[in-house]
Parts: C-alpha cells; structure tokens; sequence
C-alpha cells in the first residue's frame, strides 16, 4: 500500500479469475474471533508509527503492548499472543530486544511477523533484519522494494516502494524457501504468498495509505494480531489485509485529506463488521499459482 | 479508565452517597488556576503516547516538555513546574533520566507522578517503580493492576486492567504506608485515595478511553500539571481526573468511532470551562473511608 | 508560531512596507516543484513529534525517513534530498546520528535545517547544537528564545517562546556571521532573514499552531524538503514557512479546538494549490534591512 502508483482495474490483466467467496468468509470468521480473543499483541516497532499501531490494533478489538527494551522483550514474548519486530528505528536496545523476543518465538514454536521497513540501501536494519530470518517469522510483510531488499536485492530509497508488487514474487519465493515465511507483499492490490507457493490477492486499500505514515506498518501489527487466531500464517495476513484495506477503503471514501482519512481509518477499523467483509471482499485465489 | 468493564449506574452499591459540590468547586478553581499558571510540566514518558500526552497538556492549557535523556532529567526537573515518571517504555536512557529527576524533585521537596505502566510480570520496569518508590511521589497512578502489581501482587498482562477498581484498596493502602502517596486508580468510576485513607470517587468517563493508547497515560501528566497549582496530592489528582473524565464523556457524545473521539476529546479539553466543571461533576466523598 | 502572543495587526509599525507579489509567487513555484520532484527527508527528530512530521511532509508530497540510529546517519544522509536535525530528545544514539548525518552533508557542500529546541537551559541538547554549528547548516529554525539560546543567550524554559520574534534579531545574526546560515525565527509573525542580512517577513498562521505539539518542529523538517527544491536557504525557509502558515490559517477557520485543527492542517497542506499561495500570501520583504 505505501506504492504511489493508482490503483489498477480491478479485473485487468492476471487478475481476471473470480474471487472466491471462502476467502472472504474465512476473513469474516477470523475477526469475530479476533474480537473475541482480544489477543495481546507485542510490538517492537518504531518510534514514528507507534502510536497508530497501537490505535489500529485498540480500534480492531486487539490489545497491543509495545514492550521493546532489553530485559523485558523475551519476557513478554512468552506471554504475548502475537509478536510484530518492525525494523523502522532499530537502536541498539531495540536490537537487542527483538532477540530476545523472537528467539523466545522460536523456542515455543510460535509465530511472529517481521516488517523490513526500508531494508536494502540501510546496513544495520539490513543485516538485523537479514540475521532474524534465521529465526522463521510466520509472515514477512513489506512492500515489493522491501521483500526484495530482504531477500538480496537492492531495495528501494527509503520507506517508500520504488518498484510494483509483482516486482517481488521471485524475492516471496526466496524468502520461503530460506526462512518458510508466508509473504505479503503490500501495494495497489496487496499480494499474500503462503509457503507452498500458493497466491491471494486482495484488491482494495486506497492511495491514501501511502499519504500517512504507519499505513504500512501498523498492518504488519494487524497480521501478529491475525495468527493468535489463525494458525495458517497466510490466512492470518490474509485476513489482516483483508479488515485493513476494506476499512482504508470506506474511510477514503468522502474524507477532505490525509488528516481525516486517518481518523476515519481508526473509526471504520472499529465499526467494520464481519458481515460486511464476508459480503464485500473481493479476494482472488491465483490460478495455478504454486 | 483502562478496563474495558462497562460503566456501572452512578449511584449503585457503596457509592449511594451524593455529590460534594464543594469536590466540584474545587476542581473547577484548579483548572482556572492552572490556565492562568501554564504549568511547564516534564514527561519521562512512553515514546507510544508521548505525542497525545504533550497534546493533552496543551490543549488544557499547560507547556509539555519531555525531557527525558540522561544530564537532563535532573536539570530539567529543577526549573519544572509538575513531573511525570511513566515506565511504558522504559529504556537505559531513561531509567537514567528518571533517577535523575525524581532525585531532584525529592531534594527540593517538590511533587513528582508515577505511572506504573505494565507493573507487575515485566521485570525491569517493575524494579524501576519499586525503586522510585523510594523517592516519595506524591502521586501514584494507575489500573487496579498496575496498583496491584506495583505494591507487590502480580499485575495484570499487558497494559490493560484484570482487575476491578476495588481490587486495589489494600495495595493503595501499602503504598501510602510505604511512601506517603496519594494514590488515583482509574476505571469505570476513578478512585483517588489520599495519604490519610480518605477516598473520593469520580464517576465520570467512557469506555472509548480504553480504545486509544495513551488515555490512561495522558491522565498522569494532567496530574503532574495540576500539582503545580494543589499542593494536596489527592486534590490535584481528583481534579485532574475530573477535568479529564468530564472532557471525555462529551467527546464521545456523537464521536463515530475511536479516530475522531480522540480528536473531539483534545477539542473539548481546550474549550471546557470551570462553570461547567463545578456545574456537573458528580464527586462523591466515601462516607467512614478513612 | 510557538509564541502564545496574539497575532498582531498585519500593517502595523516596521513591516508597513507592501507585500512583494514575487516573493508569494517563488513560494507558489516550490510547492509546485515539490510535488513533482517528492523529495525524500531524512529527520532526526524527537520522539514526540516523530509522527506529526512525517505526516505533515507526507501531506505536502515530500517522503519522508526518521533515520536516527548509528551506522545509519550518514549513509542516509548521503541518499537523502534534505536533512533535518531537531534537538528534541537527543539521545546518546540520535546524537551519534546526528553527527554522522551533518558530516556527511558538509563533505558533499549538501544543505541542512538546525532545530535547536529548547537549547538554552538544557546543557546536552545545547552543547549539541553550539557543536553541530561547526557543520554550517543551511537554515537555522527555531523560536525567538531557541535561536537567543542557540547564540549564547538563556534561551527560554521549555519549547515555548518566552521572547518576541524581533528580540532575536541580534543572535540571528551572530548565527550567520558565526555558520553562515540563514535563520528563521517562528512567531506570530514568523521572520527569515538571509545570510547576507535581508529579510522577509511572513504574517500568516494561527495561535493553534502553539497548541499541538510539533507545530514548530513540523515546520523545520518542511525547511528541509525545500531545500531540495531551492538552493537559496532563505527562499527555502521562505517557501516553507508560507506554505505551512498559510495553510494553518486556513485549517484554523471553523475548527472546534487543537484536536481537529491538527486534522485539517494535515488536509490542507494535503490541498492546498500553488495557485492560491501566489494569490493570497502577503509577504513583505524589510526595507534597508540588509
């Protein structure tokens, strides 16, 4: 979602296969359920977005705790229903945090997700976030410049994404084969890759995202907060984008600028219901993809 | 204000007692004092709600300053009108920072907030509180868990109440025994317990405080603010909560979500006026409490 | 703008002389080249304005990077179309940060904005800042007591300004005859003089902008996305300091309070049109000031 580009069509080219009303139901079901579970979600983030990370998950129904000092990182891991490291504003007490709480993960065999903001061109966050795939997220979300930075390439400038969502499917596919990640690619219509191989893509959002910061990154917190209920890591992102964009979508639609398509954002994401996602989401299921 | 508990009626069970408007009156004189004064209050605080706290003491009418770096914090806390020690995110540097400050407070015999955030299960945060406690503040703010977890007990998970209101009676009552606190604990109706055991309850609010982050944390800082101009803490924490819970209760007449309640409850705390405060809080004094 | 003085009559006293068409009309034409080129803005800021920055250049149409950590400073300051150095909360590691960034800017001859806030009282932030005028940024931007402070006076208490815009006069100067900047003093009219001695005067913007937090600081990152598209500091400043009052002021008009004027300012810098800049903004350059 942070790509500038105008949204497609949205049955051009590739995409033409139906979607698939089970897609869109399970994304139903699994926000009742997150709503119900209220899962207890550890962010090590940075400093810019987390305030809106943790409004986007208290508007969603998920109780987010941003727990990112040394000493306390694994503690709360074990404790946390879900776990998101965001690479953003990694100092070295943020480093040292996010190992502590990802190898907690990995001993319990629990599942977290990495966000590589502006990984490629930068080296700390690029070797930190390099270094932590040896630890297996559930889920590496970014945008196509971001999966591609991960996975070797060059990345993009900074947090924006300088190439287009497809850009990345050979990087996707890299990621799963070294670290056994599903993995979302954000964008004009956002791509999730599970491990096998298979695609869903889900065509919603709006331009906005890309307006305001943390539009990218408090979905990577909304997938954490996804596998506490969902224990296939591309359902969980899958369904996170699903809840996030529909919402970005109504809360476009009539709002004056980036200011109050940000407030409108919080407020849909709270009143958004499980029947209105079953109804309107369109997610495609590619044909023959893995 | 942090348990997602629904409101119960104003005046079930103990709280049969009616309003003190003399309570009232007195929050109203407070808060047209403390526009007069424009309190420089320090925040040692969260980096999550650091931005919604300097803008909640801004739009009450007080100057927000987060001086929160090691060879600062004590500095700063000499020419400070109010200072608040928060532990959400308490990071080397800011352990120093607090030290610092609270040291500084404490020798010039002037009042200092601590906000326990997530006391209890996470192990460095709860030695830091413990610790400062040391240092004699002459608030202490929290959830019924955070109050819990501060005076020993285990605490809640995260940073949201498991416990009632209620629940934390003994362990405000340790704290003042052990330093001479006044202690606030926030929930559907706010308790403010002063040194000497005397309790009022302020039956204000809406759950939608617990739908942002920061709405607990926002609270200690105007309570920071108000010691500047109440030298008793339990005035200055009652009135605190009161201009607080008030503003909060009109933002969320109308408000369509949590997005544009937080932006209608820093509006109606720059607008609220003393005639209204002494016009409708409710503030009832607990009968024998002491 | 961080001045809590009342904005006075437009025409009054020195600045009777006439608005300069060709100045409004340069401010217009950077906005335009702004929004074509969307200058990437590499900010070490503080942790409470984070947000609200990267938001208001977003709005704009500037991308924005709060790359703050060391080993990160300079290699992105390197990449980066301007640079902005705020002394917030400078901790250990942002001061790190900050002097690989400027170095980096000053061996490329690549322009950069000094924020020095709250320098005066505090001694880290303001043996910082005095350090970091060796690298000769190109804007200095802060308020009347900030810009005092940073030139060897008290400065003021907090953030805010407890001096007039004209007051700072002196030390303006003494900045560029000491680094060679231009300075940009904020206030109810803000003031940017050249290296060379000219000034021009900017009388728009709104008492709101001193009740949100970061309405300065926001201010001094836009600075440095002008820089990107202006090679003269001080039209840079100029460009910057039009664009944001002006839309300030309108955004001010028919709020209800600080929370929903921090909305429509982000809307409003979202909308507002080179066309309507070159029309309505009044800015008037000082006879004989040079």
């Amino acid at each position: 979602m942070r790509d500038a580009v105008p949204l497609p069509a949205r049955t051009a080219g590739a995409e033409a296969a139906p979607p698939d009303p089970a897609l869109a139901e399970d994304a139903a079901t699994a926000l009742e359920e997150l709503r119900t579970a209220a899962p207890l979600v550890q962010c090590i983030t940075n400093t810019v977005v987390a305030n809106v990370t943790a409004n986007v998950l208290l508007a969603v129904g998920a109780s987010p705790a941003m727990t990112d000092i040394q000493g306390e990182g694994g503690v709360f891991a074990e404790l946390a229903d879900g776990l998101l490291v965001n690479t953003g504003t990694p100092t070295a007490e943020q480093r040292g945090a996010a190992y502590e709480a990802v190898g907690a993960r990995q001993r319990a065999g629990r599942a977290w997700v990495l966000d590589p903001v502006a990984v490629g061109a930068l080296p700390v966050r690029t070797a930190l976030a390099r270094d932590l795939l040896r630890h297996r997220p559930a889920i590496v979300r970014g945008n196509a410049s971001e999966i591609m930075g991960l996975a070797g390439g060059a990345g993009g400038r900074g947090t924006d994404a300088t190439h287009g969502v497809d850009a990345a499917r050979d990087a996707a596919a890299a990621l799963a084969a070294q670290a056994g990640s599903a993995v979302a690619v954000s964008g004009p219509v956002d791509l999730v890759r599970a491990p096998d191989g298979g695609v869903v893509r889900v065509p919603h959002g709006t331009p906005l995202l890309t307006r305001i910061t943390g539009g990218g990154c408090a979905l990577g917190a909304l997938m954490a907060a996804f596998t506490a209920v969902r224990a296939d890591p591309a359902a969980a992102a899958t369904a996170a984008t699903t809840v996030y964009t529909l919402a970005a979508e109504d809360a476009a639609a009539g709002c004056a600028g980036p200011g109050s398509f940000a407030v409108a954002l919080l407020d849909r994401l709270h009143t958004i219901t499980p029947e209105q996602l079953a109804a309107r989401a369109e997610l495609v299921r590619e044909e023959g993809a893995r």
